[in-house]
């Protein structure tokens, strides 16, 4: 029976540029029956969406919008989870693959990986194809290592009282700060503390849309929402 | 004149499924004249090039052997570079693109990057393609995330007397230990110390070879070269 059920693909597209799917989230994508997709708000714009369609025909496919509200409380969000997974669940039962699409790499930061236990609970197949992580698109694009030798790189999410943020300076010659965006003159004083120079910072921001940004930290500017900053003590 | 010259392409070719090479990296390869490989020694067996060749027909292409010695001496390391930057822009001059592979991301502990530099200030055309990083294909492999929520990563980089290792483990709650595989009791020692349960780490070791490991770790047993842990505090 189980061999009938549809398998959930959990495929990270990389950081913008579709040339960067991978051939097997390429491939996965072409055969997929249904491609979902996460929104805070139902109805949103995916991003992810639209930087697939550029290479992958969705036309003739179902298209499924998975809500996941930012709720302060875990049981609101986890009640969404769950909801997801019965709509992915509903497709696979009917022996159509799904496959669920996350910008950059589905082992940072991406909400995939639960619904991705939460279905393999319930006896299903799953499978994680791997994205570029949006730190090593900005790296490129930036044309700086993230790390050489021996050096170490510490890898965080700013928010404003999450104690990795500091802890990644005080400790690490190479800082990758992810969701930047809203919070550049608080990065720059955490340079300033720990001895990065400023011009030690590379800026990448919502790559491959209308406002894409790659270059040095100015935190009097105004930065797009997938603002990642790239700092190294000893120099980019 | 500058038109006519070939430009290098610096790729990272993922984590050693030829499927987790990216589109761009895919086309890059198939039109490059000149196929670069880095060796420590000559002669030697390339990894990354027999990883390729199982998507790219590269028969008709000019292969560079790159050789960059492991020697204590900075200069003599040097000397290698910049061996290997006058081959490179040999194929340049003749007008041929040169594409330099790189295995997982270019970013993330490659040579690529200097070089890169040194033919760019020879006045070439160079262009990054970032590949996925040995942990994330890791992650995916091992069916888990890297970092949820607001939580940090560390990555770093085994080495005897390297002290981001010892600040990973006391600071972040992920942590990755790349060329891990000559160093499990150390790295057992540290997760102890720290407060990880040993059943909190998955090791991830030669991926695509013969010897493929995916699972937990034990420190008794023998990894092959490219063996990376995943330690997670919080559990898997």
């Amino acid at each position: 029976m189980t061999s009938a059920k549809g398998k959930l693909y959990g495929i990270g597209i990389g950081p913008g540029d579709p040339d960067l799917m991978t051939l097997k989230a390429y491939n996965a994508l072409k055969n997929a029956h249904t491609i979902g997709y996460p929104v805070k708000v139902k109805g949103e714009r995916s991003t992810a969406l639209s930087i697939i369609s550029e290479r992958v025909d969705v036309s003739g496919k179902d298209i499924l919008e998975l809500e996941f509200r930012m709720d302060p409380s875990d049981e609101v969000r986890q009640g969404f989870r769950k909801e997801a997974v019965r709509q992915i669940a509903e497709h696979l039962d009917a022996g159509e693959d799904v496959a669920m699409i996350t910008l950059g790499d589905v082992s940072v930061y991406s909400t995939y990986m639960r619904i991705d236990r939460m279905v393999r609970d319930l006896g299903y197949e799953t499978e994680i194809v791997p994205g570029i992580p949006s730190f090593c698109g900005g790296a490129a694009k930036a044309g700086v290592p993230l790390m050489i030798g021996e050096e170490g790189l510490a890898v965080v999410s700013y928010a404003k009282d999450n104690p990795d943020v500091e802890r990644a300076f005080v400790g690490f010659e190479n800082v990758v700060v992810m969701k930047a965006f809203n919070s550049m003159h608080e990065i720059a004083g955490l340079m300033d503390k720990y001895g990065f120079p400023r011009e030690n910072a590379a800026v990448i921001s919502n790559v491959g849309m209308d406002d894409e940004y790659v270059g040095p930290m100015d935190p009097e500017r105004k930065y797009g929402y997938f603002t990642t900053v790239i700092a190294k003590k000893g120099g980019l």
